[in-house]
């Protein structure tokens, strides 16, 4: 059973993290913070990097692990933490919790012989943090429109994760819901839910009916000809990482509106994605 | 049949409400705006007041109608509109479509024998205003908390218009919601819904279980003894006019935080407040 | 307070009942049951009226109190019980608490001095009254169909408490929800729950289009021109008191099927059905 | 493109089906139904089969396909229909639709060079499927307990097709819904669905809970000691195939009530279910 735990950098969400795993009776120590008042009386500040690897089983960094792909990701510390240095220390035994680490990173661990889990990978993370992304998602439509939800023409593009949770919501508040998936297994599913299925194939017949429009998938969907038949009024919301499903030049050609939105849960709701980076971290502690 | 009406003056909720009215066949007037382009081209700019409540059977005021209870609401106007002119004007036969017009205001319309509706009193209006209030209330508690409402804990205060609504959407949310009412036939429609009912007696009582507490009361319900035991990162928002159901001195005693949120369906869905505004101005003229 | 209470007579939910109040910590005598199997070991049987009566403060009826207006409703008991030996017994300081007393029962408690509640009359009781009322009127629609409720196209005739509750749930299990109402503000309501309003005036256009027709109105809304254009495999749930929402003979005569279902919570929840009862009683002696 | 269609017995779904796909605009001939009555007048009656075979480029026999293995599963037709002479007549070019077929047919199937495809095991029917066995499970949970659905504890077993709507509808109509599965991202599913997650592994625990308890996996979930601890008025549903989840025996020797409900579409729903079947040979006459 693993139980010391290094929280190592990271933002506001690691803060709460480590907090939460206190609460669950973890011994946690930190590192890679300027400022400790945020942390619980229980969780230990450790002096320095050897001193704070020697005290752990498991080394947890932010979300994502590192943006430069040569340091850790530690917005709250002036401290620069190089991942060569990490590694080296960490050799033997002790596992590295990650996020969103690339080939690169990934090699590297390898050559250091660290165990690496990337815990960004969890689908049970994955599905919990649909929720966030949600919310967040319905505070852009109901900010960015003169109507309400209610009664208004909505389009989710993608029937995973986020637009099975968004078609849901969307529906609770009294929308009118369409949904666009291209198997016939989800088109059954949607009819099922109670939301009206758009075959992909379709999905530019009607375009000029929605007054939102939200994408959940990571490539283009709605092409070129729809553009021109989107209402004025209409806003075009981005849920999907890059490239996203709407074709930027087009929109900007035709005047529509479009809100790119990625990363909602860390903006929007950072004590909810604590709460489930926490669960997410025990399951991978108990199934080690 | 009354079909003549002039839009005097109001907000960008009038002039959506001149272009609805054009749309449905009505032969509309606007007088009080001094840019004319978002107007449809349907809608004839009057050159003064005489000549626009020469032309109808029906004087549409702003919501409120008056804000010095001596000129006529115009905020898109730079002209003073006097109501003793309008009345002198409107005299015979003439109706006055106003909203929120307070007894002196009744008074005059009396004395200058002008027929009076207050359209802000019809209770259709006053239901379909609970949706944008509604989903305001919802957006501001999306965006001033660091939880998601999914899975929170959320106390309604009232089981009115606004409560029934809002509670029935916290909960499609996913929230666990709470609704203090008073008679027991509201307590038994709560429990009915889905809720958790909590007496008026005892809502001191868990008051620091909550996550967000929501009033809709226009009296004090909250007393002081409990803002000591409320959550830190608990917040409260006030949907009902004032003085509301929380105890403003006490709630900052505590650093308890209150967010009032008066006006929502005009800030936060100006579109579909006009229509609601519509709807009811038909309403009024067919029955009349 | 009243802590001494007979339950007198009664079908399965009076039985339900006394248990119920015998959990709640009230003395509970039962007398007008031959089998005495079915009640919890604390309540005790009473060997004769007077011996039951002198035990207690308040005596609960069955519902309904009477069916022929001079003895009291006992199907579990072959001993016939006279009201005017029970009112006579009861004299000074006990309570009947009673349900669908006629004005000639209620004229005689008063010539004996008997102070009379009927417990049948409190909004409460009617309001949870009305969750059975639906889920039996959707295990009939269930059972009487050979379609699905989800998909169908279904009218609700009235909005009060039995047609708010049946909407619900027809919606949520992804029914076509249209409600009839004679209100703005009910039609308002309706448009906000996100169900189709149908004014009364309306109701019979579009009449061939429904699956299922429900009325909870106790006066006949569906006039003779509709029951020609009903689909034929339409089927109408009457959940009103006599006369109902339906003509009858109109219907007979074009073949129309019609089920009446009185009395539902009786029939298809008396467990919960006893719950309410209890609930209700207790608010009647805590008023007292 | 096939547009001849035979319809070769079965039940009512396939009078039904029969009649939707003349609606549809497909030319359809029947053969295997000895009353006539219930096809609409565009279906034609075939004399004999191989007078049905040579006018179709499809045949599409009943669900199931076959009983006993050797002959077509033709409830509503006197005369036996054989596998062999019904291949024989197919052979080159002709489809056969067929369901629950197993190795021996599809095994004589490629000898005799016939082109077959299951509709049944189309993931798109098996959806819409789950409505109909979900509705069929409330109307016996309705008619089944002495409680409603309505404030009941409900555990459903497994989040499949059938799981996940049968959660969904319960929570609609007021339950409380625990759902038990296995894997992680099911429990983060349940969570965001706004359900109670049971780990597999804790559904012991807590059994004497349930109200109702629905299974919807095909192999037993429920072991032994659970049964002694299952509250006495507790149903059990069994909505999986054989053997189900529940062990019969220990149920039987404690005096649990298990209702076994295999089937439930064509019996509960035998409309509904003719449409998804019309829909899904659609699906597949496309994809030819």
């Amino acid at each position: 059973m693993y139980k010391d735990i290094l929280v190592l950098g990271g933002d506001k969400r690691n803060i709460n993290l480590a907090n939460l795993l206190c609460e669950e009776g973890y011994n946690v120590s930190v590192f890679g913070f300027d400022d400790m008042s945020l942390f619980s009386s229980k969780a230990e500040r450790r002096k320095n990097l050897s001193d704070g690897v020697e005290s752990c089983d498991v080394v947890i960094s932010g979300l994502p692990s590192t943006i430069d792909q040569i340091t850790l990701n530690t917005p709250l510390c002036c401290e620069k933490i190089y991942f060569y240095s990490l590694f080296d220390l960490m050799k033997r035994n002790k596992i590295f919790l990650g996020a969103k680490m690339d080939d690169k990173l990934l090699h590297m661990a390898e050559v250091y012989d660290v165990q690496v889990v990337d815990y960004f990978k969890r689908e049970e993370l994955m599905v919990l943090n649909a929720i966030p992304t949600v919310e967040g998602a319905l505070e852009i439509a109901m900010r960015e429109t003169e109507c309400t939800i209610h009664s208004s023409n909505c389009l989710v593009l993608g029937y995973g994760r986020i637009g099975k949770l968004l078609a849901k919501s969307l529906k609770s508040l009294g929308a009118n819901v369409y949904v666009e998936a291209r198997s016939k297994s989800d088109l059954s599913w949607i009819k099922a839910m109670g939301y009206k299925g758009i075959n992909i194939r379709n999905v530019d017949y009607g375009i000029g009916h929605y007054d939102l429009i939200f994408n959940t998938v990571p490539h283009t969907i709605l092409k070129s000809p729809s553009y021109s038949r989107i209402k004025p009024d209409c806003v075009l919301i981005e849920l999907a990482s890059s490239p996203g499903g709407f074709d930027i030049g087009e929109a900007e050609k035709h005047s529509v509106r479009v809100i790119s939105a990625p990363g909602l849960p860390g903006k929007c709701a950072p004590g909810s994605a604590a709460v489930y980076l926490k669960d997410t971290v025990v399951n991978i502690l108990n199934e080690l």
